[in-house]
């Protein structure tokens, strides 16, 4: 528990308003979106960067733990207070657009700003954020830096770090640093912005962020193709990408995603003879641009056995082949109380086989794996789901099953995580995919920004 | 000077012809592009990733200093044994072309594969590696990589950072780690591959290199816009990149280094009334793409001021227009006989005022100070150009204009470097750059990699 000496001189740096240690706020502040709960000490909510850096300089001096914290979606555990110590909330106050950079097509934001505010904040000029978790709607884009979010449109636009130009941030020790420039190229020093991408909150704390924008395509039609068997769709994708198409995103259902999207939704409008969809949208700055696009991936998946192409015509129709993917997740509940999901990844031309892998493994426990999402870059979402979730033994296998799919995965040369980073949830399993030299960098690295170990320890498994 | 029982000992690892301490071989590695001098103890030529590894946990043990070179085409001095210890040279046995996986669009090289051998086999198979720096004739991929080597396509396609997917390398105790996987997607761990990226061979010796290819895109067209004055073709640069302008590079030529070429090559043929040219190819996957480009180009940078614009028909025309651009830096030696060349970046929409003030440094000190480079990515080359280079005054001279652009560029949000490094040349000015904090967290990343500080020692101002 903190000192409460300790939480009395926080409120001398931020005001008494924003340091909280009510039950209320407590239980409020002590889940995310894994749904473990870890009620912290006290909850604070610094106004600018150098409350940060005060609070920081203070616990550090002090080895009080702190847990940076946006919107809380997180998937992993990255802003749980699992060890008790400080939430420090960014959403509160440093939520701000600080600018709209139309000339050099660059955002500067504050930490706490929903994703969704500053694509709309780009939109609006013209320009076009790309990066769209699919918390967009809610996630702020310091929780997106933390974590490098990823989204349906990476297959052509890729993923937060492509997008991050520099940053502000705070060390534990309260100094702050800038990391990058406001310029395309930047070779001064080390690439210190490229380690605190994805570092999960455990190495600084964010506090300005400088974001790449790109024209917005003027022309964008939504596709779909049907396959006979998820096999064959997953041959399609990557055989399509090679082939020289280049979709914004192509996303993937499988049999048991399209069954249980019918069971869900019975007035739901899918072919019947799908045992695999690829979906997803093309852009461009014309019209031919597109129809070329479109062209090239109706040729190519025809060729590797689908046995249907749907173009929308309209908005409606977009939205209706949308509908699918965008309720898949939700859908899967049919098989089950209790969903154990995963988002690997894998080089795109081993998903055929690493599906039909992980179905293998499914079935040797009695388990449904529905599986869908962003087959255009190798990032499934694989979901082992249990029928009951108060059995233990259940539970228990299905804990294995994701053991065993950890291993096929790295084995293929993949990664435990596309998109929702390690955390908590996934700590026990570091040591499938890194040797003991890696972990013990990873030691080094978080030692040399953090030498107290108060910023969200033990995440990781560091 | 090396103890002598120590080189019998890396012979016994590596073979004994692949150890030097002749003076011809010392002399042959003790230069890179700077033509500064510092001769080695001994040169290593490393047959494989586990030699790398014995000879480095040897030299970690024995507190050896270790200096890993590529072709040695540096600009800064990275490759250069200042404090003497071991040239580690990694370009006559570890230059394979490993793999070019064109299912996922990857290629998997050693470290000492040229540049240009790497484009040129992935264009066989119709695929694009577009990281193109001046030396792509001779310069090695892991010297792009521990440059974050960047190029004319910048503007466009980026630079090496974005296009390496994975790395391995051998850390100063030996050890070999993985950083990334052959995955567009990869959130577990930090991004160790994101610091050793223009870390300049300080943190640990890179072995193995997985970059991402992309389509090679089939249409291409080269165009140059003629300026009045270079301030005009400045605005021009950013404005007709917000204003959807895509192309492939945007380089620049100032009035200086016009009158240059003219002087250098009578027979060139460049418009009377040019004060500044923009010179660049545009692509896209078909003609009517290529031409709505050229349309954009055209229309904003009459706009802003241009008063010719010519489309290359033929290769041979291409090659014209290319040719005064390729012919800037040695016509710049028209105006002395010392060229003290820096590559600074700025925002582009600050790149009209930077250009006014380094003429006026120049102007002040006495110097011509000729400007060409990359400004379709802000990234300029800015050669302050000494008479008489045995003129210690002159030179003195030179070198504080050189620190005040420097001030310059960083008040303006730029860098030191866009494209170059800090190495030895640029250490002095490291402070003008960064904070105490910023230079201490550097100190504190090449200790967590290298405590012994045997790797590269004494680089970057570390």
């Amino acid at each position: 528990m903190i000192n409460p000496a300790h939480l009395e001189e926080i409120k001398k740096i931020v005001g008494d308003d924003n340091v909280k240690s009510d039950k209320a706020h407590l239980i409020a502040y002590c889940y995310d979106a894994t749904r473990e709960r870890f009620e912290p000490d006290a909850v604070v909510f610094p106004r600018n960067e150098q409350d940060v850096s005060e609070v920081m300089k203070l616990c550090n001096e002090h080895k009080i733990i702190i847990v940076p914290r946006g919107a809380g979606s997180c998937f992993t555990g990255g802003a749980l207070p699992s060890h008790g110590g400080i939430i420090l909330s960014l959403e509160r106050y440093m939520n701000e657009i600080l600018e709209i950079d139309m000339e050099n097509m660059l955002g500067r934001v504050q930490p706490g700003v929903i994703n969704m505010d500053f694509q709309k904040a780009a939109e609006e000029v013209g320009l076009f954020y790309p990066p769209d978790p699919a918390s967009e709607l809610y996630c702020t884009l310091g929780g997106n830096v933390a974590e490098n979010a990823g989204g349906m449109r990476a297959a052509k636009y890729g993923i937060t770090k492509d997008y991050v130009v520099a940053l502000r941030a705070v060390l534990p020790n309260g100094e702050i640093i800038t990391a990058g420039k406001k310029t395309i190229k930047d070779v001064a020093g080390y690439n210190t912005a490229g380690i605190l991408i994805a570092s999960e909150g455990t190495l600084a704390i964010i506090t300005e962020i400088t974001l790449k924008l790109i024209p917005k395509p003027k022309f964008k039609q939504t596709y779909m193709g049907i396959f006979p068997d998820v096999t064959k769709a997953m041959n399609a994708v990557f055989k399509s990408l090679a082939a020289g198409a280049n979709p914004v995103a192509m996303e993937f259902l499988d049999a048991l995603v399209i069954d249980a999207l019918k069971q869900k939704f019975p007035d739901i409008e899918l072919p019947q003879d799908a045992g695999g969809i690829l979906v997803g949208d093309v852009d461009g700055n014309s019209e031919s641009e597109v129809q070329a696009q479109l062209d090239t991936l109706q040729k190519s998946f025809k060729e590797n056995g689908s046995n249907g192409f749907i173009i929308a015509q309209t908005q409606e129709e977009a939205a209706k082949l949308w509908f699918a993917r965008k309720n898949a997740s939700p859908a899967t509940m049919v098989y089950g109380t209790k969903k154990l999901n995963e988002d690997i990844s894998v080089p795109r031309s081993k998903l055929p086989e690493a599906l039909e892998e992980i179905y293998k493994i499914g079935d040797k426990y009695g388990f449904k794996v529905p599986c869908f999402g962003h087959s255009g870059d190798g990032n499934i979402h694989v979901n082992v789901m249990v029928k009951d979730k108060n059995n233990e033994q259940e539970m228990h296998d299905g804990h294995k099953a994701i053991e065993e799919i950890f291993q096929l995965v790295v084995d293929m040369g993949g990664t435990l995580s596309g998109e929702h980073g390690i955390g908590l949830s996934k700590a026990p399993f570091m040591n499938i995919a890194f040797n003991d030299a890696e972990i013990e960098l990873f030691r080094s690295i978080k030692k040399a920004f953090d030498p107290n170990n108060i910023l969200n320890p033990f995440k990781m498994g560091l």
